[in-house]
């Protein structure tokens, strides 16, 4: 099965930081690269973020979209880059704020459903503490849970997956690894709310993002795949494949088992990086990556798993990989 | 509500590690400990390992525990620390390693049921693996939730309480997180199964342990605390308190508001110090933490985490807690 | 001896990061700032960043800092936090830019002998790589020795104090770690070149931060030390005290032992928080610190070194300082 | 310039850690080792540890090796993995163990001198400590400082090596970093005193192992190179090539450019691995980092590394080196 790439736009805005918060660079207008992005051959979808002023027409949206040959995989519903949402969204104890986040995704699956994106990503990046003795965990859970109930049941055409990450921006985050991300789609139960693997995110965590994947898929809730690299300690966003390498031929191929027909889609922070330059190569990578575990094929690889001598496993892989 | 405590009795035991296997000291023989134990007035309750030629005669072993006043609170099943579990024990593949290492936990249920132990615990060392494209991860969980649902089956009247920890002896264990052991809680499904928080497991996986108990104790599954300290990275199962401190205060409040009524037990390994001091000096400490939160009082905590100004509290406690 | 507090006042300015460019609160006015910090009984002295319109007009500067009643104990010279300096500042490739660099310094530190400032401290956010392959190592090495060669020279009445970090903004900064920061100081090798630590970027390089002051402090180098907390995994620049305890004790003790007669000033990030509301409650635990070293006393400490049952060097320590 | 490559014979030794102190699997008598590993092909080297009986008769060991056709590359002088150093060797405040740590080295470099062996590795894995307050670090800094000194003058016609870790087995250790090896090395100041890098300690220290190598190369001091790979967090010894790739081309490149002409050693601790296809794949896995480095060629590397777009670098790369 061939491998399908998309892209979150945001690669191609300007990014800061907390050091630089008026931004490393210029970012681009949003038709600007639709149009470049439609000139890359590989790419066949993207991502983008609600609320945005690209979703104002929404005829308009879906014309731009269409001309440029692009699917639309993802929206993410945003609930974590504004000032009001600094001290939680989806979780936060006052019930305006808390409602008015519910609402930001309920419109966002409208747009979803009016663009034919078939998913609306749900990460909370506020949704967490800094601090020990700064929340009630239990009543924040139960707030976020009715919220992500509220939501899922808003319409039940339109996907919800839940990302997770342990970390950034705040110093812990409610929904920080795969199995409690796993735990809340399982509490809610719908069968419209699964969850998102960034490879990123699981790296940080020190989960092996194969195995994180093979337990959504046991589950049939493994609903979307971002890709980037980092140096595990933290959500560095790099380019695929600049650090890592076997966690991701070891992913492909338990996507590949498991008859995963999702986008391979990117989510990378090219603070000092053309982006374009940035997606392309972590694209290749991918395709690479995805070649190597179709030229070995699926029943070699299961061979591979049931081999006692991890050393002679590694042997066979480096002569069919490397020049 | 008094905090009851306990000591995992290998802490007595010949500690050595990978570059000092012949040990760091003299282990004491069990009658021995059991004795130093029972003059150590604060502490009613010991943990023992299983298989130990201290279970060989149960009436004499009962008899012993009687006399020392000490109640047997836990029974460590041990499927790690011998070379036929080298590859793996619940999740192996092969069948007749895979149902002596059930056998070994029926065993230690019975055992206990003789011995008024109420519990059993569930730790699983060498079930993971070492190496990207080692195992194969659906089918080892397969199995490995077979084997706990055929130890929970196996008697009612004990419980099954299964620890969690990232890593060591393996590089990555299939349970390594509280939500991974929560998942399969529920994925088998018994009343008597549930799970045990060791406070240095919980932050060498970047967990808060407070919002780690809390998540077991919404769920009615948190059955045992351990407890040590650790620098975050690794699992150095230190006298508990010489490197945190505020993480053991939230912890407690949040078992004493859930009114958890276990024990606190140690499992401290320590290699180069005299073990009866370290257990002496762990026990008051967690005595520290007991009634510095009992002091403060359950009510005014809740108060505590409803201000929005997380400086005053910390203010505030630091004036309570410090001559 | 009495220790003396300062803060850096970018504690109040409008703190953002790579989610939230536009800030999670307003800043405050440096004038209104300083007035509010000369109200803040134990602080008497500050630290500034320039540039900064603050030292447009230095006699007026000075007539504020005057009559607010406030040392100005160190000048953070900025070649990190502007677009310019993205690819590194006193390393950079670009010869035009590394002079900017320097003249950056330069300037700092006229500015300081202006303002009695005795100190003008030097962190290189930018100066690293994110990539391997993105950098020539000894190249940039080369560049930044010479560099800061070129800015001690440029006048010996003002002191240099090297401030190192791993990573951030950077995955990898060059000055990453305590003894690299000696490593250059002994290269460059002059009187008023020394180094600052920050505890939080101790933490994070997993250093003992009373071990790192104590290497310093040998080599007659310790020239400053910013406080702020951290979960050791990133630069969380928390309120002092709030996650650590232990080891700000001793490196209190190391401090006070070596007759350190800096400031103890603080680097933290209120992003949540009151500024003001952080900046006391770290300031009082940095007092409370020191009112233990203090009373318990350096002969007593220097027998606890000597103590070879570590249990009963926290007991006794646990007894003094608790309630 | 082709690359050498040599194996610490340890790998075949019997391997156990905290919990398996009995060992994972047998280890193979010495002799018949030198005889497995003479019939390696690409192996011309070994290292050994001292003390061990394999020196009691050193005429009948230096036949040994030649007969196999080994240089012995390095040996390393034991001062960890015995009871009597728990508490530190070279730093020890017992002054007749100190005395005794000296003596182990001064009796390795008299073997090592007779066995045509040029090089004996330093290597303190008790010199440091576990708890805060458990050492004097200055005092303890003299007391290494003097043995080294102590150790270097011994004989000038054999080289010590000192090799940095951060951690384990004590939780903090003295010589942790690359900087602080090369702070010893410069403080003592002789010419037969250098430095090892062991590529997974450094990982492990999250220096970027390219860039240690380059530091020591450029004062003259990498004198070894001890090779395995880990998840960066811990000291996972593992084959190489097994979870990292760009950093081992990276550092190959980085040596090729410099001229080292020393071993690419092996230290490995293949726990539940067969020694022998662990050790041969582990050659394999450099193999093919160094012929991708001679392939691309020094001056491509050097032009890379002046291309600004590092998307580019990886494309170019990623092009050469796979299928």
């Amino acid at each position: 099965m061939k491998s399908k790439y998309a892209v979150g736009l945001w690669a191609f805005e300007s990014p800061g930081d907390r050091f630089v918060l008026d931004s490393y660079r210029e970012g681009q207008a949003l038709d600007d690269v639709i149009q470049i992005i439609s000139k890359a051959e590989k790419i066949s979808g993207v991502e983008l973020i609600y609320p945005s002023s690209f979703f104002d027409d929404l005829p308009m949206a879906k014309e731009k979209l269409s001309q440029a040959g692009l699917s639309l995989v993802m929206i993410g519903a945003d609930v974590t880059c504004k000032r009001e949402w600094a001290n939680g969204a989806l979780s936060s104890v006052d019930e305006g704020i808390r409602k008015k986040a519910v609402k930001v995704f309920h419109e966002t699956m409208d747009v979803a459903a009016v663009l034919d994106c078939p998913c609306v990503n749900l990460w909370l990046g506020q949704d967490g503490y800094d601090y020990i003795f700064q929340v009630d965990y239990s009543k924040s859970w139960t707030r976020l849970l009715k919220s992500v109930g509220e939501i899922v049941r808003h319409r039940n055409d339109v996907k919800i997956s839940i990302e997770y990450k342990q970390k950034e921006p705040r110093t812990h985050t409610f929904i920080a690894t795969v199995e409690k991300a796993l735990y809340i789609v399982q509490k809610v139960g719908a069968d419209n709310l699964g969850a998102t693997i960034d490879v990123g995110h699981a790296l940080n965590a020190y989960e092996n993002v194969a195995e994180s994947a093979s337990l959504l898929l046991s589950e049939g809730k493994l609903f979307h795949m971002h890709f980037n690299d980092n140096y595990r300690l933290w959500d560095d966003d790099m380019i695929v494949g600049t650090v890592h390498f076997w966690e991701y031929i070891e992913l492909i191929y338990y996507l590949k088992r498991a008859g995963y027909d999702g986008y391979l889609s990117l989510d990378i922070f090219p603070y000092r990086e053309d982006p374009l330059s940035a997606v392309i190569e972590s694209i290749e990578q991918l395709e690479l990556f995805s070649g190597i575990v179709d030229r070995i094929g699926l029943p070699k690889f299961e061979e591979l798993l049931s081999q006692k001598d991890i050393a002679k496993v590694f042997g066979f892989l480096r002569k069919q990989i490397f020049i």
